[in-house]
């Protein structure tokens, strides 16, 4: 197994993630699409089997290491998809582009704090290549009351 | 006529839409544009003719039915720009990626369920190929006040 | 010096903005990703040196004039970090999306006018090629207070 397939597997199993879990998506909708080599990633809650684990506000009551914690989750959840796809995370190149969606309180403004658990997952797992433009912001809500709700591009070999 | 085109003038009658009226765009901005064989459309909101006709909150005032008529407008009104642009919707290989955008009360957590308008009438008309990775969040407001916004990029043959 | 490259440095200057600035970033993440001849852009907000100068929610107290002149920053960070990649905005071909996120109070509808503050500078830098598919939505919240963040996708020669 490579560097990057072992450091995602533990992340996984860190996380009470099972890598070879099947996708389920609830409805007319795909957890990834191909066009050329490049990926599109579905947006991903942070959920553990069927339930959702970080819900509610940041800001009120759920706090930026809370926050974090879900980030990894929907990192771990997107590249869970993207292994299952290529069979290995070694045929990632780069990641694109990183969008975190983030469920908060009107005064909440640690945006860029609570996202940045999900690139320092990126670059802890794929290395440079998970360094990527990054976009965060701010929601009324999420589906399912999740705390944070993110989607990436991906680039392959 | 082709299966998807017919399918797409059926939806587009139903809904109130005439799919050949010219695509007015109030600024400097476009309908649509084209990287090769990629195509990213403009945020659509359900409008109809000059009207917004689905305003509000989700949650309060507005339900999770006529929120999914939002989502079928706005969908539509994609696919007119897309049919405009392509002559024929059988051009479409497939939806690359769907953001769907939902005005809601602090407390609404059915996105997906909104969202579900949206993929199911793509898929209606294009098949398979409508199936997408999907994006749904809670937004504290949209442009003129409209329940619902979404975007989509579509791979054409 | 180019037409566009003249324009963007007094647009700069303008907006007390350094186009040779370097750009910082606060993690693991990147001003840009490159797919091609496909330029991802990260979220950009009002920063003008160290500080956000445009902060708050449009609605109250914000302005739209206000929030014009924060999409014309973010803009402009936009392209000083395509500047700096590419040498030259002549070699932008077109942006092919526009995505306007506007932090505001739950009644605020005026989301497409602030964001004309940035469609209408990308025309008024690029010429036509400034024109793109654009997405505009209302925010709870965006990172630091910003009152807007804005990202954009651009096609190269």
């Amino acid at each position: 197994m490579t560097t990057r397939d072992k450091a995602f597997e533990k992340a996984c199993k860190d996380h009470g993630l099972n890598p070879a879990e099947p996708l389920v998506v609830g409805g007319n909708y795909l957890p990834l699409a191909q066009d050329g080599s490049t990926l599109y990633l579905a947006g991903q809650i942070p959920k553990v089997g069927d339930k959702v684990i970080v819900t509610g506000k940041l800001g009120n009551p759920v706090t930026v290491p809370q926050g974090q914690i879900g980030a990894r989750i929907c990192v771990l959840r997107g590249l869970i998809a993207l292994h299952q796809h290529l069979g290995s995370l070694d045929k990632v190149k780069s990641v694109l582009k990183l969008n975190v969606y983030i469920h908060c309180t009107p005064d909440f403004t640690l945006h860029s704090e609570v996202a940045d658990g999900a690139s320092d997952l990126l670059v802890s797992i794929l290395g440079p290549a998970g360094a990527a433009p990054r976009l965060s912001v701010g929601c009324a809500q999420l589906p399912k009351n999740a705390a944070i709700e993110l989607d990436f591009i991906v680039k392959t070999v």
